[in-house]
């Protein structure tokens, strides 16, 4: 894809998101694109390893139950079915027209489907946005045109869809001419299409088996989002494999990553582009690669969407989630006629947050009872001699599948799935105990031949060769299911009261008071003009106190002498704005001095900072780090965009590596998270209803108590001023 | 095993090792074991898959040079071989005697090979260390017989060895079964018998071919480091497997690990126990499992062992570097016609240590000028055009390898390897060019039939399916190679003049001393009798000062108005000096007052933790840390067993995650960290001197300085007094 840096174009039937102020957006109807009964393929080859050729071919031989028409003006007949000379001569609107012929002929192909009444166009045709400038224009016109006349477009320089439960074959993907797999409930959406093919072999081959494949190619039309969206609502649909570089808007995104938590779809997205090294190979590939990768992580985070690093890894979890439920909780037992085995699961198991319960104590006694020197606890630890004697293993079986305290049962089996006949010796008991325990995850991992991988998938239980693998999966499918048993996101209004923020730069004081108005506590403050009233004031705030020279003319108020801290009393306040009065006239003659702040010294409590970015594909979003070294050399900060709920907040502290300091590590008070969080919704409000005139806000240190928390800096950058300076 | 807990049992030919002076232990000769010429097996079955049956029916099925003689009185002829009805029959020694009996008849048939002046024996049999208390004790006995004797011993409860390049199968592991590999440079070594036989059908199932197996089971002879040590000279062993649960004497390990390094072997170990629930399994399978796993972490790193956490990892990595010489650097040039599989390469390259430079300019435009719509920088995205005309491709291939700026090669080819009729478009020029640059690391990835891999694969480039997951494995060897080329380490005289520590407890004024006297600079300090003395004192050491109380009788000396900081001048040192006195004599009547520690204030710098603790297998450890939260509640910590020398103690240093603290973040000076590792080679020369004396020692705070640095408080702990306190 190609387009990321484009301007955003309204797909059909949807409405453009410029503003975080709308609270949904509609996404378009993908049925004439998935559903589609009749489909013309323009630029239809008889050779079927041909672009114009393969869809043809595919649906030909696998079934297709509605009508395709080839549309070849020099051909009577293509692969058997009659040809037509042009979309006209079909004499009836097709649902699907494909259109398969030189970018240079595409505009006048697109033009003769509107015309014809197509409801959307699968633009395989190259030569566009990934070219050069003029490809994206004219890729820019095509996606107008259709946007126009309500007609959906997918492409161009895509490899196109398939919908395998209807053998609607609408691509020329390379992967399918090795044989096309039985359809499954697993969905591919891919920014690449030789990603998308080579996922569609890779986890194949893992026993992965697929709904729907959907390449969006330069995303002219619809979106990533879209297909998300769609398949968020699809029956058919029960794991959504998603290949990510970017998207455009990302509020959107979030919205069909959303709709498919509701439905408890799993998403499994591989989003590159983490890394400098990775941006830049992106950048290079796509133009531009736009979005921070932390921002995208946030939200596939918040949208419970497991984000991977490896093809494998995404395979082995749709894998596992194609054939099972997901676990009901963490409880993993483990069942080995090796304790070493044993030793490997129970160590990856603490690395991904899988717990081993202990067997309670009957049960151990049975099992002991069964070998008497096995290891019973959990992982129970069968030893070599039911290997000799398989009636044992499936004994001690049947005790640990009896105990209610699993949610899981990961049973290691050796080199046994090597033979059929071994298999044999188990494979009736634990069919049964599968089939009696329908709520457990049961995953086995043998080294096994594909006879046994087809029994294990056909009874509803995962298959693995390696035992780290296997608990990993599952450690991940049961934090999946702790995000979707933790209910959807709060719902947050992103309708504020739109705020003008005032004309010329923000100070520090009217900073302050914009954000206290919007609900921020600060350390309270006073201004003095005279000796006497900082007197009088300090009177008010309490002690210790600390004076600041208020001037718009000094910047760096330390270095000339304009800042004392920690004042005891009312003697030290009237020291202090003597000292501070006759060092600033020494240090700035001419400085207009307007008089002093005084505010309390806070004591103790924790430093933090809270802040808003703007995100070029998020829009406002909110950034939460401890002060100090956290921030600055750990870069230990989360991210959310605006607006948040409470949730979302407490949510985004809780993710923070320093939290612990935040808890009371040392014996020190725990902080108030509760009030930290309110600031942050707070702030979060601030900035969506600024809107688009805000470029950053960040409160720099926000202190928190074992009560409540104060403000006591604030900087608040427009986007005009942070333009004007090249940014921030 | 079962025997971690067991007292170190000398193995023939070894020197026990029970202090840190020693420099370097014998290791045992296992040439009687895996070279032996003469074979006995006691209790020899006719049935080739009984226990006694398996080697012997091994050995013959695969050609075996040497000879085997079946011991077994009740039979004539077993497996085609003359039986013998007992060891002394044969009518001379044999190298290696199997015995393959019931356990309560081991100790018989070893007393009888050992009357029969075997050379080594391999107990097989199970029922010993791994059951109870008179298991243990019955291994104990044998385990002693044959150190008596001089004669080596492996097991007993071991699956055995195998040696593949002389066919030597002393061995009734059942994945044998399945077929035996051929003949590679592979060694595993493993405390679990079944981890070992499931690691030969994994790692054979991914390519990798074995030269050596070792079984280590109860250890009561040879653990191991034995095992190790001797590999590590076995000019047909490239790399070396290492499943690991503990070991009982963690300096013999190292030596092991280091004469592997010293002969640049690949050691890739899978150590358990790393978490708790790992720890708990692993104690619950092998009765006791000591040492810290930090310790064992931080040997293996400064041994350049890679460790992995699954067995796919192992497998890959053994695989890989017995295909191909480990990479000069960590430079990785990417070829593929997928855009976006050079994005994952990248992303996972920034993770695992290698860069992706771009390639010089004139390469570009080469490579522009063979497919115009390329990405020339590196990664090289070629397009799908080359999907259709594979010699585009080979072209562009061309002019990447003749970069010279590359360490490794990895070439994505998506479903290409699916059919050889694809592969052999590429291959002539792939192999050519593979051979051309012999000193370049090439890695395949692409979906492929088992002919297409083997092609690969006898042309020295490594096969991989998952593109994230060949990144990973080169970059895993460019780090293993940048290790090798660091060189060994330092050898570290572990001769210290023994020092016996004071009788009675240490205090806190003693530990100084001591340290000190070993060259850790401590921040001056003197004592004063008097307030005069005092303000002396003072104006020798410089101002600010801190003042505190000396007293054997007062613990909590801030509690009691005992501690005055920031003394500024001589009289606040003559205040402070009447301060305390009254203060103490008032809050804490009748303690003796042996008068005030004076020291000078230091200012800014970085406090960080240096300090001692035992460990039950690697002996004294040093640990370092940076102060305060760090240590406390990030457990941002690094380990070493002592001596260090001063590489060691780099090494530490940079390994803690706040190392920018120490390097000047925040526009702070950075710290003079020659300094803190000369203080640490002290320490851990301090601790060795002590030798089984010490427990553990605590400087804290040591704070660093932009030159220089010192240590603030000490805590030295004696053995004896922590025993008598429950420990540490």
């Amino acid at each position: 894809m190609n387009t990321l840096a484009t301007q955003p174009i309204s797909t059909p039937g949807s409405t453009a998101l410029s503003s975080p102020q709308t609270l949904t957006a509609k996404m378009p109807d993908l049925d004439a694109l998935l559903h589609a009964q009749t489909i013309a393929v323009v630029g239809a080859s008889s050779d079927p390893r041909k672009i114009g050729g393969r869809p043809i071919a595919y649906m030909l031989a696998n079934g297709f139950a509605g009508k395709v028409f080839p549309i070849n003006p020099t051909q009577t007949t293509i692969q058997g079915l009659p040809a037509y000379p042009s979309l006209a001569a079909i004499g009836h609107p097709v649902d699907q027209v494909i259109v398969a012929v030189a970018g240079s002929k595409v505009k006048e192909v697109v033009l003769d489907a509107i015309a014809q009444s197509a409801r959307c166009i699968i633009i395989f045709s190259s030569g566009f946005g990934e070219i050069d400038e003029a490809g994206k224009q004219a890729q820019e016109d095509i996606a107008q045109l259709c946007a126009q006349a309500g007609v959906l477009l997918l492409g161009p320089n895509c490899i196109g869809v398939f919908n395998a439960r209807r053998a609607m074959y609408s691509t020329f993907m390379t992967a399918l001419e090795h044989g096309i797999l039985p359809a499954g409930n697993v969905a591919i959406v891919t920014q690449s299409g030789a990603i998308g093919s080579y996922l569609y072999g890779l986890a194949g081959d893992r026993g992965v088996r697929f709904s729907h494949f959907l390449a969006t190619g330069n995303e002219a039309g619809m979106d990533v989002a879209d297909a998300i969206a769609w398949l968020a609502n699809d029956p058919d649909t029960r794991v959504i494999m998603v290949y990510l570089e970017g998207c455009r808007d990302g509020r959107r995104l979030r919205q069909a990553l959303l709709a498919a938590r509701a439905n408890r779809k799993v998403i499994v997205a591989l989003k590159v582009g983490a890394s400098e090294q990775g941006a830049a190979a992106a950048a290079s590939h796509t133009g531009s690669l736009a979005g921070s990768d932390a921002i995208y992580d946030a939200v596939l985070s918040e949208c419970n969407a497991w984000r991977v690093s490896t093809l494998e890894e995404m395979a082995d979890m749709a894998y596992a989630c194609s054939i099972s439920a997901l676990p009901k909780g963490n409880r993993l037992g483990v069942i080995t006629p090796s304790g070493g085995v044993g030793v490997i699961a129970a160590d990856t198991a603490s690395g991904c947050g899988l717990t081993l319960p202990e067997l309670p104590m009957p049960l151990q006694q049975q099992i002991k009872e069964i070998v008497p020197f096995s290891s019973a606890t959990n992982p129970v630890d069968t030893t070599a001699q039911t290997l000799g004697d398989r009636t044992l293993f499936n004994r001690i079986m049947r005790v640990l599948f009896s105990y209610e305290g699993f949610d899981s049962i990961l049973s290691f089996n050796a080199n046994l799935g090597q033979s059929d006949a071994e298999f044999d010796k188990i494979k009736d008991e634990l069919f049964a105990l599968r089939r009696a325990n329908p709520e457990l995850l049961v995953a086995v991992c043998t080294r096994a031949i594909p006879s046994v991988v087809k029994q294990l998938e056909e009874n509803g239980i995962i298959y693995f060769s390696d035992p780290a693998r296997a608990t990993n999966t599952i450690g991940a499918l049961a934090q999946l299911a702790a995000g979707f048993a933790a209910g959807q996101p709060q719902a947050v209004s992103r309708k504020q009261p739109a705020l003008t923020l005032p004309t010329g730069p923000i100070t520090e004081y009217i900073a302050r008071d914009l954000l206290a108005q919007h609900g921020i506590p600060f350390v309270p403050q006073a201004i003095a003009q005279t000796g006497e009233e900082a007197v009088q004031a300090s009177a008010r705030l309490g002690f210790p106190l600390a004076m600041k020279v208020l001037s718009p003319d000094i910047l760096h108020k330390s270095d000339v002498g304009g800042v004392r801290l920690n004042l005891a009393d009312a003697e030290s306040v009237m020291d202090a704005w003597t000292a501070i009065m006759a060092s600033v006239a020494q240090n700035c003659p001419g400085a207009a001095i307007e008089g002093v702040l005084l505010s309390p010294m806070v004591a103790g409590g924790v430093e933090m900072v809270l802040g808003v970015t703007r995100d070029p594909v998020f829009g406002p979003v909110v950034m939460f780090g401890l002060g100090g070294v956290f921030v600055e050399v750990f870069k230990d900060v989360t991210f959310r965009p605006a607006p948040l709920s409470s949730h979302d907040a407490m949510h985004m502290i809780r993710q923070v590596r320093a939290l612990p300091l935040l808890e009371g590590a040392r014996g020190s008070d725990p902080v108030d998270l509760e009030c930290v969080a309110q600031a942050l919704v707070a702030l979060s409000e601030f900035a969506v209803a600024c809107g688009d005139e805000l470029e950053s806000v960040e409160i720099n240190p926000f202190i928190g108590l074992k009560s409540g928390g104060y403000a006591v800096d604030a900087l608040i950058v427009k986007r005009a001023d942070a333009a004007q300076t090249g940014g921030h």
